[in-house]
């Protein structure tokens, strides 16, 4: 089976912790372990994962350093999917003894300039303020803020990804049996000029959106979309809350589900599960990657009407 | 033939070019246009290239930022690999109108974890500064300085590279005729533990030092060490100085070059052209890439005596 995996925030940073290099390998580690599983069993297995935090960072510390010089969301997406990409890399090499290769591969994702989203960053990067420190970072660095739960972050353009350029490249890798981390903090975003060369424009793309895309266009037979929570509720927040096992898009597109975080993963779950009858995506808890897999864990959304 | 073209500092940064994106995205394309008539001939290609300056900026935005979250140099060399690779990836695809594929893949290279260049560091990163202000650095940071020409900048330790696990794969990649490029900054240093496993460890590699390592086990015919000089002289500094134009490994031995520059770049030159005959290193200009793989330009170290 070909399996998409997508590691959200939590892979490489659990909540409130500070992202330091050694919270980031831990958790690394931890995520390898979990798709180790998935490689043992013998799957074809591609890896994104997101960049929110680490992208923010970056540009944080570039401003400390000299104004003038910081770098563009481009350049800086390609340094985060390099250091993310590392540390899983190297950790699930270690998990896997070294007996499977396993690839990092920069991406370019290309966007259509005229997107909307453009007009209205929606996408969290970096670090948790309060109102009132949100709002000086914004009159200071011409950032756009926005409320995230109970806290405020800085917001950027999140257009929707068109078209992965390296996808030739990625099944080179794949037929070997080669695992590929490819598609890092949803990839780098590019424009095509009018000339049809591309180049960088300043946004971050959804990951999960990405890797949606991602799976489709590889012909993958799952695409997992792994987080901090069991799966998707019915009534969430409510005494009669209870865990979806199964869903058809159909179906989800009528669930009532959080902006911020499930409800991106649940269109990317439903674009992919819409598009071939048969092929299914997984939300579900990082650590029960596999079990996700097997429909043992989390919620399967497939368009399939033989295993609601 | 194979091709594996080592990009010198240059390559993205002009001498006394301040270290922006633009200024960087600028140089790439200009290597870009020099590596395309490369690729256009038809011949595999393989890119590495330097992280100096890349890493010892990161090195100090981290410290402006918070001082006890700056990454170690193996998760930086990462994001250098990403950053530079992405770059120079992007111009050239572009340079060759995507007739041809280009990958980035990022490269652990194993050093010994006993090298002595852990005790003894001399690997030039980041920016220049007077002695007075090179001291206060190494003060406040703990970081070791030397002189650098007229200049002193920070040195860290440079091991010998003995080994490239990531080879399988890039073999991968050429076999289809992907331009690959790879073991950016001489590749994130890694060592063995005693149970196998890979970890990072705080290391700059040399870049062309690791370019000969890859080019001699990829049984590469040609190895490019590209800057910005015309080649290799006699008698350099004086008078009489004249461009060597072919040169035996045993002979090179006998040449007195700077440490600082060319010293590490002839070395790698012998080590491979020593290694089989026929193949050959060449020393020179990037902008004179091509003509330096067709004999016409800058230097060629070669064992065989037929080229003499």
């Amino acid at each position: 089976m070909m399996v998409v995996a997508a590691l959200g925030g939590n892979a490489l940073l659990r909540r409130g912790e500070a992202l330091t290099a050694e919270n980031q390998r831990e958790n690394a580690a931890k995520a390898a372990a979990a798709l180790a599983l998935i490689a043992r069993a013998g799957h074809d297995l591609v890896i994104t994962h997101g960049n929110g935090p680490q992208v923010g960072l970056l540009a944080l510390q570039g401003l400390a350093y000299k104004a003038d010089e910081i770098y563009p969301l481009d350049v800086m997406g390609a340094e985060t999917e390099g250091m993310i990409g590392y540390l899983i890399e190297q950790e699930l090499e270690n998990a896997l003894n070294h007996e499977r290769t396993v690839a990092t591969l920069l991406t370019q994702v290309r966007v259509d300039p005229d997107d909307p989203a453009f007009q209205n960053p929606t996408k969290f990067v970096g670090p948790v303020y309060d109102k009132a420190e949100a709002d000086k970072m914004a009159d200071r660095h011409g950032w756009a803020v926005a409320q995230d739960g109970e806290h405020w972050r800085r917001v950027v353009p999140s257009p929707v990804p068109q078209e992965i350029p390296d996808l030739k490249v990625l099944r080179q890798l794949l037929v070997h049996g080669t695992i590929v981390i490819c598609a890092g903090g949803g990839g780098i975003p590019v424009v095509a000029k009018p000339d049809g060369s591309l180049t960088g424009i300043e946004a971050v793309i959804d990951k999960d959106a990405a890797s949606a895309l991602l799976a489709e266009a590889l012909g993958a037979d799952a695409l997992l979309l792994l987080t901090d929570v069991e799966g998707v509720y019915r009534d969430f927040g409510t005494d009669n809350a209870s865990l979806i096992k199964n869903l058809k898009p159909d179906e989800a597109a009528k669930l009532d589900l959080p902006a911020g975080s499930m409800g991106p993963k649940m269109a990317a779950a439903r674009r992919f599960a819409a598009s071939r009858v048969g092929r299914f995506a997984g939300i579900g808890k990082l650590d029960d990657a596999f079990d996700l897999l097997e429909g043992d864990a989390g919620t399967r959304i497939v368009a399939s009407s033989s295993t609601s």
